[in-house]
């Protein structure tokens, strides 16, 4: 890798900040405002469950996949922000008492804690179509063809062949010793089918030829487990101040993890990996692809 | 109205099976075909909550109004099963013991009866992308503007602007004294919002003009209470065996319906009024709309 890996860290995090900035103040006001009433309870659920100082990877990798073919950024933070709205509606429902029964999540209490779980469900159910009108707004793209390219592909990684069957298996998971090469299938439905998309965005965006698209899915393919590993390795080892949610829950749970599987030492060996793997991914890009290869490595490095 | 009310009567009875028939068949190849193992059973219970016997207003105002501008069945039906993906989902959710606690839907064990209640939320969460994905294929709709203003309608009627924002006002008018104001507003959103979306798909897809939309705008509207009203009646007065789910639990739970609000003889009075209303907005279609007049009786005399 080219440049000074301190220097360029740092660009990473002040990007990284900004955009989250620009995705907090474009869900502010996408999301309905609060109102008196039953259905201001709604709305506000809708945002705690959404404007809570995630990190925004997601968005993340959209306007950095998009910025690869110089598609401006009030373009690509819109179709971050529904990305980011699934996201949500995806913690929200998996926090539920019959999903995985966790009361915290990024430090402060589960939606249905706060709102009650008719509340959760529903908030979840009301930011699902949000993401995909949004898309469907020609403020997001003027192309017809890219925006119903965006809600097909949206649609598919939300869905039963995607994230919604990741969570099926994970749950089914508790009942079964899965070995690494079963997480690695649960996970890239989980998590990984939402990161896809996101690369695959920015692909749509820019109009992609066939080698860059396939470049993006290569790298979205292993950023996605290196970024799962990482997480369960903050799950068995991190600082849940730090974290942000209760740590030490997977073990307890028996859940099937890839430290489970594989052991601390052997999953952060392979997460760095696939960070360095997922990175070459993207040399068809060179130079412009210096950010992306840099969130492959804070992924595997992060704290939380 | 023209013709003789009998015959026209059982043309609408074979049309509507045969539309449901049709119906059915769409959602058995494009819901995922059962597999082995844990995402099976998440399939399984898709399709159990969507091939169910149901009658297919939905998609059967969809077929109807498109069929006004001459739209191919092909076309409509498609657009139809994305509806009722959409209203599946909600049952599904609606039935959860969080939301409305019921265990017979259709005269079957609801979804989180016979699937638990996990499975049964995530059903809910695959079936709706699912909906987006259907109305994103070009064999719904080769023109990618049309498509594109379908998922923008759909998305909008199944948000917190519409069906979800009228649970919200439901599962909140347990605690409240609603008059019939505030419950036709709240029905609006609960199933309104979904009937307005079938009657203005049938409008997008004919490239309907302001007046034809508005016409069908101001029909919906109308069917809509219509139908509330005869729902609410039938929860009243209704046999359980006929109307396929348990009846009379609107009266013991308290709930605020049409029926509480007015009275039964008043709300048979109001549904009928309405029907005639609804009718009366299809003028501009002249005998072209024989069908849509004929189904806003039909909606207000069914028994189930």
């Amino acid at each position: 890798m080219a440049g000074n890996p301190s220097v360029r860290s740092e660009d990473l995090s002040s990007r990284m900040t900004r955009v989250a900035r620009a995705v907090d103040d474009l869900l502010d006001s996408t999301l309905p405002p609060v109102v008196d009433g039953a259905e201001g309870r709604l709305f506000e659920a809708m945002r705690y469950a959404t404007i809570n100082g995630g990190k925004r990877m997601r968005p993340f990798l959209v306007q950095a996949t998009a910025a690869l073919f110089d598609v401006p950024e009030s373009i690509s933070l819109r179709v971050g922000v529904a990305v980011e709205l699934i996201h949500g509606y995806s913690l929200v429902h998996d926090d539920l008492p019959c999903m995985d029964d966790d009361d915290l999540r990024r430090g402060k209490p589960a939606c249905h804690i706060a709102y009650g779980e008719s509340l959760a469900v529903l908030a979840g159910d009301a930011l699902l179509p949000l993401a995909f009108e949004i898309l469907t707004d020609p403020a997001t793209h003027p192309d017809a063809a890219i925006r119903v390219a965006l809600v097909s592909g949206l649609a598919q990684a939300a869905g039963a062949r995607g994230m919604v069957g990741g969570q099926v298996l994970d749950l089914a998971a508790g009942d079964a010793d899965m070995d690494a090469g079963e997480i690695a299938r649960l996970e890239r439905l989980k998590t990984g089918a939402l990161i896809a998309f996101s690369c695959d965005a920015g692909a749509i965006l820019g109009r992609a030829d066939e080698t860059e698209r396939k470049a993006l899915a290569g790298y979205a393919h292993d950023l996605g487990l290196a970024y799962q590993m990482a997480d369960d390795l903050l799950d068995y080892e991190g600082d849940q101040d730090v974290v942000g949610k209760a740590v030490g829950k997977d073990a307890a749970q028996g859940k099937a993890t890839f430290v489970a599987a594989m052991g601390a030492d052997k999953a952060r060996e392979q997460a760095r990996l696939l960070a360095e793997q997922a990175a070459a991914h993207l040399d068809v890009f060179g130079d412009r692809a210096a950010c992306l290869r840099d969130v492959a490595h804070f992924v595997v490095e992060r704290g939380s």
